[in-house]
């Protein structure tokens, strides 16, 4: 049996995927080449030199991974930890919280802090657990905690962490080239995004970069890598080695789409694209307000591209998200976790983010309201 | 800086991926619709209705890795090994010495049956060291051998595996519908594919089947899978589960790709698309032995569509392979492992399996040589 399928035209405004641009899409409907094509070899240069000039990092160990962002965020702690390491994991969100499950099937020993959803956590939490625990492995962090909202400072947490001799590993999701995000200035050893957020790409890939000390750590190793599909010893020879070693058959119409959408993002600039996030997110805010809806995180703390607000009083979120699908097409998320049922997570990302969607968001909630 | 890709167009002939139908392309260019829309939710169940049936299967856990082929052996074997676990696995080539890497960091007690490249296992090989390990939690063998080009015969091991006790694995990575490939006839317990060969769909996705024995061993595990990512019992819930629950966002755009693909080889008939590849081999075998070229494999055991060959004496491989693709826009593939600077490996699979494709590539040859 077989089933003919002709997928809705939905307006993305959820926690991702959000809309590609028509460029991405027509970059990825281009007939297949090998993996290993001298042309495809090429343009795995230019992601990677793309990676680089977004993640604001000179980075070498700077690739995608073949997969969606979870499976970049156990790439990063499957390669860095090895069983009985000690690390930090600070929790504010879901995000957080599949971090440390990850960290513990690794066999590491986590001093987890927790913090109320839709906070972020102090340095002085941080600094608490660095006297019991003064030398971890690694401390890892949500730059953009996609179930609540919130953007984490990590300036002030970076010096803290390396002057524990510690590696810093960020969650960077749903900031990537929607928010500030400074790899290299800000000292952050390990780093994992998805595509399908700001880069406006389909999901199915995460950009990652590691530092130098994290790439010591990694050469260091006593055991191996408990993944080998993520094992960065030898995907590294794929990505940055003088010769391309096959590790396993690269996603080539997605890397061909991920290529098109940093090369819009650089087109656009980056600090530009950063001020377009904040531009719209404020035009939504306002908006949003003034129909009842009320924000999840403190005004300082807000991601401003993915928006977690609790709903008018009174009003069901499911069913007006259903109707919000059904009638207009529009995609916004439900909570997760905690938040499940109690709010909605607005994405206003990459090619989302313009005035136009929020406009189509606010006209259809004008009416249902 | 920002780089224009404009991909070659090239004919792929070698081991994947392979040519891809205009409608597949066409169908990833849909825009996006999200990893939780109804409408996708929908799409996944004909997915995983057309993969049974391309299977031969109703294993109820069938469903896709988000992520390459090599991603789909690692899910099957970290799901069912445990640490101390003693498991048979088959060597033949460079595929089944992966298996043996990913088991022995799930931490299980591997038995290797080694046997020459090119060759298959045979059957008193496995009842030899069932006598030193009666029964193993698994045996783990390569149905197509991507390496040399063998196809192994699994209906005689499958008995005796089951009556060992134990779990049939099988890499059905080139294979899947490009040969007889029946998983419940033959009693496969897990198995796995990718979508870039026979399937004809981009890299990046791995069809993957568990019956029921293998979940009721997934379902009395003592310990937790050690990677997230591919945990099956988290995964279960969002490709089998009654209520959809989020795992990791889905790569939308290639699963359209998948579910298009799919659908054509279930309009040409699965024992048709089988003959076709039997028929288009025996045209290339005719062409490649008038022009020199002999097989690594003996005549009953050679894959159709993944054709390891000798060039004919005095022709440096390397030389001729890098003359085809910049002259005539041709990709084979080299050797792997022991097989390096010493064969070709000519795939002929889904899109790419044609009469014209065979011509073009002997065409080209007849020139160059």
């Amino acid at each position: 049996m077989t089933y003919p399928f002709n997928p809705p035209h939905r307006v993305l405004m959820g926690p991702g995927p959000s809309d590609a641009h028509p460029r991405v899409l027509k970059a990825m409907s281009s007939p297949l080449i090998g993996h290993l094509d001298p042309e495809f070899v090429r343009m795995m240069d230019e992601v990677k030199s793309m990676v680089q000039q977004t993640l604001l990092t000179k980075n070498n160990l700077t690739f995608v991974v073949s997969a969606p962002g979870s499976a970049g965020m156990e790439t990063c702690l499957v390669n860095l930890l090895e069983p009985g390491d000690e690390c930090i994991i600070c929790v504010n969100g879901v995000f957080g919280g599949r971090m440390v499950d990850i960290a513990e099937r690794c066999g590491a020993k986590v001093h987890r802090i927790d913090t109320d959803w839709g906070k972020v956590t102090e340095v002085s939490q941080i600094k608490k657990v660095l006297d019991v625990c003064p030398k971890p492995k690694l401390v890892a962090i949500v730059h953009a905690e996609t179930s609540t909202g919130a953007m984490q400072p990590l300036q002030e947490i970076s010096d803290l962490v390396h002057n524990a001799g510690s590696l810093l590993v960020v969650d960077a999701v749903t900031s990537y080239t929607g928010a500030p995000l400074k790899v290299d200035e800000w000292g952050i050893d390990a780093i994992y995004s998805g595509s399908q957020k700001c880069l406006s790409a389909p999901p199915g890939l995460s950009p990652v970069s590691f530092s130098e000390a994290a790439v010591k750590v990694l050469d260091n190793r006593k055991t191996k890598v408990q993944s080998w599909f993520l094992d960065l010893t030898m995907v590294k020879n794929y990505w940055a080695g003088a010769k391309r070693a096959y590790h396993h058959t690269g996603p080539v119409s997605a890397i061909f789409a991920l290529h098109e959408a940093l090369n819009i993002v650089l087109e656009e600039g980056l600090e530009e694209r950063w001020a377009r996030h904040e531009v719209v997110h404020n035009y939504l805010k306002m908006k949003l307000e003034a129909l009842g809806f009320k924000f999840v995180v403190d005004e300082q703390h807000r991601l401003p591209n993915l928006n977690a607000v609790y709903l008018p009083e009174g009003v069901d979120e499911a069913t007006l998200r259903t109707r919000l699908l059904n009638d207009y097409n529009i995609e916004v998320g439900g909570g997760l976790g905690v938040f499940a049922g109690k709010i909605w997570r607005i994405g206003i990302m990459g090619e989302s983010c313009t005035k136009n969607h929020v406009n189509m968001l606010v006209g259809a909630l004008e009416e249902m309201l």
